[in-house]
């Protein structure tokens, strides 16, 4: 009786290449090496970006009142108040969101979980953007969906291809998704092409938009919209939280937001709430924390983007100094995916970054990580990290690539 | 186009009893009526169980270190030595578990999914006991699991009807459940039950013991025995956390760890591990408040276990005196799962539960919500609020009963 004891196919399949590299590297740790970072998506990994000490103080103090219990399945009531308010009030406008239509979530990742459960049978599709954040593939397959990506256009600042996207839209796409900033290129979408990817999905009849606006706070050029804003009819299903935009993600509360003005998810909504109280709630004192950054004061952040922004020009013009890898400045988020020119690497990009890591240190993730098809021969990194690390990274990235 | 959405089946068939009744109760609050709620198993809803402090300083002191971003996805490396160390010291006899053995979660409900995610092809069966806690009846649908319940009998102290459970073991079942205390009947299983069910389940070719041991300091005759102390070759994964024992279930911070002595499921670990890292990780400073309740004192236990015991007694007095229940003493957890010994409502446990709701503003939960075919005929309780808010409660059920 000393068989093993096989896992099931749905979990082997699951990938994450952001900490799958991460395997790699701690070995290197334990040997005694320091590595250059730039894979993960954290602020609070590097100095300079410290969570608010109004946000910290709001948690010691839920923490001190006992706050420590289950919370309501669904979110602390007065937070679900606030993000319904912040998504009434989106700088470039918001759309009537009301405190029923948010559920707080552990992370955007645990929403995306209940949103697939709760849409997908089995052979229905989702179309995710290539290149796109990881959980997008990986998560539905868990429950018998089906991934498939449309293009994204690498030469012309990562642009959706509406072509490809039509193409690929047929009555068994469930969802739609938009990552908007988008991770891992840094772009932003127009208005105009919301507009449009709204119009095209119109047509499709059971499909709901899924927008994931996590980074819409990293807006260098004040041009980020709410897709939910936008949509008269077409149900749209906003994805945020305090991880990225209000420094916390080790705190690991996010929402998802329903804009359905026909009605017509009632029957999914109730699969959602299913789902939300068999697993209890958010972590209830981070939630609180979470509130005091939706209705604190947010001047604080002008520095941070500041600061921000000195580190992404910093990054484009060192990275379009490197003989073998070139970039387009990146208008949101805080990541870059500059191209690898050289057919050796932009064959093989994970070779690239193993290789990077272990004769250099550094450690980037490959595109191949974000698509297969359309992210590979890039490589994404994070500008988090002060000046004076990152000048040391794209040292010695050039010196590998001599 | 305007048709409804459809939500899955999967999602659809979910089932949580306890926080489901709490929707009618919640219309009631919100007419004005005051309930007594000895639905939700949570200390902190009541006076008298308050986080101690030490642990609440220790989120506190992390929150102001700012380890506020992600942390490791299988957990605080300090956390994890921590909890392989209480693994092997627990009172009755500790096993060998080593700080990779130990994955923390977002609370145990997390780790099911995940679990039953790895574990699980279409058509596999779980064992749980019945009566049962409802996610282990809820989750393996998800993954196309099935779940089977062995019975638990009422008429014996709730053990295990060991014929029942061998008739139902064969070569589908790759998890065989262990709630131990019992939720909902407060039940502790005897040493010689657990080496009888490790000698059962070793006959699967593919079974691994799953024991969800998040009551184990609620143990009142100190007879409770970690399973994997007593498992030489079998798999045994140890659930816990920091929700019940540490008083602090709003965190949402528990471990499933490994006792796999032959080395049987590295492949199902690698599953867990690629699930794991794609969710990021757990609340990071909740994470150091558990630590803190792992390596900190724990005298003032004494005092929670005194109160809780007194609370049982009053409550096991009371229910024998009302004319149409009686209990048993439930040994751990802070759960009692006593019988309707009236027909009427014997045949209806649910709506004994709404109407009692209805009439006299107790809440309790219908056995059925916990097994329809070993649970129903009963209510569960919890003697967690005062002997004032108790003395109240069963004042009106004795009058609903007349």
């Amino acid at each position: 009786m000393t068989s093993k004891i096989p896992v099931s196919q749905r979990a082997a399949g699951i990938e994450y290449a952001i900490r799958d590299v991460v395997v790699p590297a701690t070995e290197l740790e334990k040997q005694g090496h320091r590595i250059i970072k730039l894979n993960i998506g954290d602020p609070l990994a590097y100095e300079g970006f410290p969570t608010p000490a109004h946000m910290v103080e709001a948690v010691e103090s839920a923490l001190r009142d006992q706050k420590n219990g289950y919370s309501p399945s669904y979110g602390v009531p007065e937070l679900r108040e606030a993000i319904a308010s912040d998504e009434q009030k989106k700088p470039n406008g918001g759309w009537e969101c009301s405190v029923d239509d948010v559920y707080v979530t552990a992370g955007v990742t645990e929403a995306l979980q209940i949103l697939f459960a709760s849409f997908l049978e089995p052979g229905d599709k989702v179309l995710a953007p290539g290149p796109h954040y990881p959980p997008y593939m990986a998560y539905p397959p868990l429950f018998d969906g089906k991934v498939i990506e449309y293009r994204l256009k690498s030469e012309d600042g990562w642009k959706i291809d509406f072509d490809d996207l039509e193409s690929k839209l047929d009555d068994r796409v469930k969802l739609l998704t938009v990552i908007n900033p988008n991770n891992p290129t840094g772009g932003i979408a127009s208005e105009s092409d919301l507009i449009r990817l709204i119009e095209v999905a119109s047509k499709a009849p059971l499909c709901t938009v899924l927008s994931d606006e996590i980074y819409d706070g990293y807006n260098f050029s004040d041009s980020h919209i709410s897709t939910a804003s936008l949509s008269e009819t077409l149900p749209v299903i906003t994805l945020n939280g305090v991880s990225k935009v209000f420094y916390a993600p080790g705190w690991r509360v996010g929402y998802m937001a329903f804009h359905d003005p026909e009605g017509r998810l009632s029957q999914v909504r109730d699969g959602v709430e299913r789902l939300l109280r068999s697993r209890l709630c958010a972590s209830t004192p981070a939630q609180y924390g979470f509130l005091a950054g939706l209705t604190g004061p947010r001047d604080w952040m002008d520095e941070y983007r500041q600061k921000l922004l000195e580190q992404r020009d910093y990054c484009v013009t060192r990275i379009n100094d490197i003989d073998g890898m070139e970039t387009e400045t990146p208008d949101g988020a805080f990541y870059m995916f500059p191209k690898l020119t050289r057919e050796k690497w932009a064959k093989d990009d994970k070779q690239f970054v193993l290789d990077l890591l272990h004769e250099e240190h550094v450690l980037l993730v490959h595109g191949s990580g974000f698509s297969r098809e359309y992210g590979s021969g890039h490589v994404r990194l994070v500008f988090l990290p002060g000046t004076e690390i990152l000048e040391e990274a794209f040292d010695r990235i050039n010196r590998f690539m001599k």
